[in-house]
């Protein structure tokens, strides 16, 4: 536990367990993380502050100032200058608006004649998935899913093939939400813009965990999700590269520089603003954090199990998985079954959850990597964050090897 | 000052003052409201309570039980039945969403050779007349923008004559945002079912200063934004009738029964919800407290100033106007000049702020009511509400008229 340890000194409050989470073990920050305690104190005092940012007045320009931290804080996170941060809703929002506005935008350029096509991957979030079966169906453009390996990465010599003379974005995930396997974005990024392409990337799942430079990345379009590195939900962003042409998905007042309307949430974008924050200064210590107590887990499940029973999906190369996830598929049970009893001691997910649909919406991420059923039916996702504790993986482990040998007797 | 004294002693918060209000006169409620002290107390908690909505474990099934409270709370709110009620990220998403989605799924049913056309007024917000431009700019749709009267009117004449055989859609607001004018909504929804279209309604200015209710309107879809009535800012929705085809404007995971994707967030939605409970709750007794407090300003300003300076925008049936919204125009006075001045006193728009633009973005709300040039220019939007105070009134007109005095000086 020495990086563990080193963490918790390097600052107070990485591996602090929180108080309201010793109930039940909390193992899905892959689904959303605590708001974490700092985050609360500063979105706490913005509840009174109700000001509209747009307006000019007393009530107005102290919200337009939080507003402006934020949005400072959250492009240093990623290496971006402020100007180019766009607040939006969600990560779905973000997600949408990118595939939306550069298809909306390469219309306007080549007129409606010309049908944009757009290159992703089988294993992409839904929010990309569905927008683009939504808009093939309505002809405003067509598109390409990749495969991925059996370990969840894609190769840049399939996308090179996909590519088209009509193509006009490459989109794809910056790490795996299920398995955590980490794309090759930057190199993706290299072959979009050889063919004048251009380069979005969801990174929802990577931010709080991995470093993302949008420079080292030569990302256009960048997802940012507040709620997966400690924010509070309801609240997102999406890097827009200076100079990118990006039509507008919500129209209507002229925040955020005219790019997104909607009256801004000033206590969500101050929680924002603070986790992007402890995101730049933590993360060396919040991701040895959790690589000790991620591999902690996996050993404990791996040699309490008899040989070949268990297996973990994802990258075999540890540097090609994010540090915070576990994706283990465990043979001869159900996943959803050992959550639902154990739903009041352990909270985590289901692998095999089948949300990203790529053919004919039977397959997920599980199956485009060609996990084989039994474990794929077996698979939990378990991921830890800043807040887990070596105690948490230690029950955690306990309660799972238990349920599996009561199911084996 | 009856009504006020009634509404003070119906419920304990109307009518109170917020002791973060005190050093600056707050009348600028149709920009943003205060979150009313209740709603605070009901979001407070949930910034720990941070599980996913969609998870099935313990952390996330009592914050979908908090989502399940806000729609129900909110669909009373509008007389809507729970399933009816679809959550957003803000009144422009919403707007956006229903104009889209009414296009996108009339086309689906038309196929993409006949263009849907909608009819709109030229003084919506800019959510819609902005969305309306984007989408006729890709060739997606047409639209008619139907004239005011110089009381804000629409005239259901005019509306019947821009209907075409491809209309889809009417859209027009419940209230005026600038100078409170009450559009005939039922009347309007009348003629778009007779035509075979859906009729889409902003109500954003509306609710908690009069009743709305999606029967007596016969509405397809509105839209509620929780800003405008003690809610946080960052949450709405739109209530799309049972029934209605909408495609989705956000796609990806299933929330929403997969109307609207993104993770919910809860604390936002826990306010939202009490501030419609509030409404449901108190809305005659806000909208007496609001009228006596309105109808006090506006002859306070009319008393002080000499025959023919002032004029009040807007229906002179004050049966037609919001009760909480006086716009006032001032001769010999710029309104942005005064606020400019007033700022660290007493917070108020300007009127003739142009956000909506009608003819080539040169004609905002004033210009579409053919209000003299010079009246526009000193027009002052006052707007009051739940925890506005007599003395803020007098103190404002006070300050209004010394303003004025000084500049006639």
């Amino acid at each position: 536990m020495t990086s563990s340890t080193a963490a918790a000194t390097a600052t107070s409050a990485v591996g602090e367990p929180l108080p309201h989470t010793q109930s039940c073990i909390y193992l899905d920050y892959n689904a959303t993380t605590p708001v974490f305690p700092e985050v609360a104190d500063e979105m706490l005092p913005m509840l009174q502050k109700f000001g509209n940012p747009s307006s000019s007045h007393a009530f107005g320009r102290p919200c337009k100032d939080v507003v402006d931290v934020a949005r400072a804080r959250v492009a240093a996170m990623v290496g971006a200058s402020p100007a180019e941060i766009c607040f939006t809703s969600c990560g779905s929002e973000s997600d949408t608006w990118a595939v939306w506005g550069t298809v909306m935008s390469a219309r306007q350029r080549h007129g409606p004649g010309i049908t944009p096509h757009v290159v992703s991957s089988c294993i992409e979030h839904p929010a990309i998935i569905e927008c683009l079966s939504m808009l093939a169906k309505q002809s405003l453009l067509t598109f390409t899913l990749v495969p991925v390996s059996a370990e969840g990465l894609v190769s840049i010599d399939d996308v090179a093939r996909a590519m088209q003379p009509e193509t006009v974005l490459l989109t794809f995930m910056h790490s795996n939400n299920e398995v955590g396997s980490l794309l090759s974005v930057a190199e993706l990024a290299r072959l979009a813009h050889q063919h004048g392409a251009l380069m979005h990337c969801d990174a929802a799942q990577s931010l709080g965990k991995v470093a993302v430079d949008v420079e080292a990345l030569g990302v256009d379009l960048l997802t940012i999700v507040g709620h997966k590195f400690g924010g509070p939900k309801g609240v997102a962003a999406l890097y827009v590269r200076q100079g990118v042409q990006l039509e507008r998905l919500l129209c209507g007042g002229g925040q955020e520089s005219g790019r997104r309307a909607g009256t801004e949430s000033v206590v969500l974008l101050a929680g924002l603003g603070k986790a992007a924050e402890l995101v730049t200064r933590e993360l060396p210590a919040t991701a040895a954090h959790m690589v000790a107590l991620r591999d902690s887990l996996q050993q404990q499940l791996l040699a309490g199990l008899p040989p070949g029973v268990a297996q973990v999906n994802g990258p075999a190369d540890d540097a090609m998985r994010l540090p915070n996830t576990l994706s283990i598929g465990i043979k001869g049970i159900s996943a959803a079954a050992l959550l639902a009893e154990l739903s009041e001691q352990l909270a985590a997910s289901a692998g095999a959850a089948c949300h990203s649909s790529c053919d004919h919406g039977v397959s997920g991420v599980l199956q485009a990597m060609a996990v084989p059923t039994e474990h794929a039916v077996g698979t939990l996702r378990l991921s830890v964050g800043r807040h887990t504790t070596q105690r948490d993986v230690d029950r955690a482990s306990t309660l799972i090897l238990d349920y599996v040998a009561r199911q084996a007797a």
